[in-house]
């Protein structure tokens, strides 16, 4: 629950709190990468982002919050990791 | 430009006009199907939607209008063709 936990770029809003980042891409191939990767990610560990927006620069992420409550900082920096990937 | 011309279940906005649309499906591999076809058209097409809105079980599309002005109809039947394929 502790603001301090939230990580660089992500919005906490409201109570359960749900995380919010924008990530701006060059070009539509490197959005698409980021959210073919981030759909990969999604399988993988069991948990989709609450809503996705995208176009062709741009993808916005929305996760809820845990069960118990808490923002999903730690799927929030699993999804932070994918950019590193390229 | 003419109303008629709009695709059913697609609502066009301002001018130039928009088009959106929802679609709704049963679970996630099913709306990951139709973003996958989805996306597939888009770089066949060399035309990409606005925006696309998604959570686990909808898609909302939104499309901008053609460059002389008018609703993207043709582009809205074409995605539409996508729910025939599953």
């Amino acid at each position: 629950m502790a603001e301090c936990d939230i990580p660089d770029g992500w919005q906490a809003r409201g109570t359960p709190p749900t995380l919010s980042r924008r990530f701006p891409f060059p070009d539509y191939p490197a959005t698409r990468r980021f959210l073919d990767a981030l759909a990969a990610l999604s399988e993988q560990a069991g948990v989709h982002p609450q809503t996705i927006n995208f176009g062709s620069g741009y993808v916005n992420v929305t996760l809820d919050a845990t069960a118990d409550g808490a923002a999903d900082a730690g799927f929030a920096r699993r999804i932070d990791a994918l950019l590193a990937q390229g």
